[in-house]
């Protein structure tokens, strides 16, 4: 019944269930596997149009399934984004902060830029970095997907920032940086290359950056390794 | 009118047309100060939900004209959205590059940040800088739309990088420094505190970021002013 209800509420018209019917390819989506496979092409499909293009009748064509079957698993549009938010986010701590989990401060730190770095690089979403895009594609589209973007983005910017500060309280950044500024200029630069790769299909672009980010994350340790 | 566009825009439903007796406040746009003023609510409205949202029929409603007349200027919608970023440029170079016209070098690159962090933070555009999120937009988006982002977002990196090349040849940016990449950080860096003014409403966002730009400008010089 909720399915039916969200299904209304996505498209603005009743269902109609005799398409089913008449189309014998369509298939039903089974199980958990089939949800993440559903939602690998769905986050995929967002990196490169957008979090707001995303509908369920289009996942639905280029996954050749049944509208009705996505409706099983997502009851409504936003249920969708939001799913696809999570399985972006599972993707980015998979590649880019697990890795780093293994160090503390300046080598947990300069591990988080190059992971990131080579998640954007590598083009792990085939429209460039999934948050960058979704960020600004929602920064004036208050609701739930917003508000989970933001606390992910919040989170990976605490991420950068944590270290720094390990590694200041280890003597590895000297004390009068400002560890939270220092996180944030790293994000952009960051975003700066994923920006630049994307849209001017620079290939240089990201080891441009990385140039750049070390050279940020030297000036804040310089002073305090020549006390050594 | 402003009454009636709100309105509208904050149901989320069509302007119903029956409430006026038919179609008697519907008006045919005349003009180059019409076609001025609809750009200027299309700007506004493509900063705010984006450029691929914004549909020939949303803007009529928004403006409460007819469709038709707006075909009269905009024969369709890539027609419009080009239109539209003709029309954000021409703010951008009001409100940005203008006012730097009056310096050489280091000054002039110094204003043109200023001036970009003014306009981010002054908010020209009511979703924040129309470009950044065009850019991002688009990146994926083949066609004339993107070829002249792509277009003015070179130029205005070369404006940052001339003014850094002119402030080197007249001795007052040190020679070793790559000034291609100067002006790619400071881009970045900028876009970044776009990003977090409008997906964190961090109201110090700027202020930060304009610390951090005039020290970066300030490294790129120090040493050739020490050598004088």
């Amino acid at each position: 019944m909720k399915a039916g209800q969200q299904q209304t509420k996505a498209s603005g018209r009743p269902h109609r269930r005799t398409n089913a019917a008449r189309k014998p390819i369509l298939r039903r989506p089974r199980g958990l596997k089939t949800r993440q496979a559903i939602l690998q092409k769905a986050v995929n499909l967002a990196s490169l149009e957008g979090l707001e293009g995303l509908t369920i009748g289009k996942l639905a064509s280029s996954l050749r399934i049944s509208k009705s079957g996505l409706f099983a698993h997502f009851g409504s549009k936003e249920d969708l984004q939001c799913a696809v938010v999570e399985a972006a986010r599972e993707i980015f701590v998979e590649r880019v902060v697990r890795p780093a989990n293994e160090f503390r401060g300046l080598k947990r730190l300069r591990d988080l830029c190059e992971n990131w770095l080579s998640y954007g690089e590598g083009k792990v979403f085939p429209g460039g970095c999934f948050f960058s895009a979704a960020s600004l594609e929602f920064d004036d589209r208050p609701g739930r997907v917003r508000d989970r973007i933001v606390e992910l983005m919040k989170k990976w910017l605490e991420n950068l920032e944590y270290a720094a500060r390990d590694a200041q309280l280890a003597g590895e950044i000297k004390k009068e940086v400002d560890v939270r500024q220092l996180a944030f200029e790293i994000q952009a630069l960051a975003m700066g290359a994923n920006w630049s790769s994307r849209l001017f299909r620079d290939p240089s672009a990201f080891r441009l950056i990385r140039g750049a980010i070390l050279q940020r994350i030297e000036q804040a340790t310089r002073l305090a390794q020549s006390r050594e």
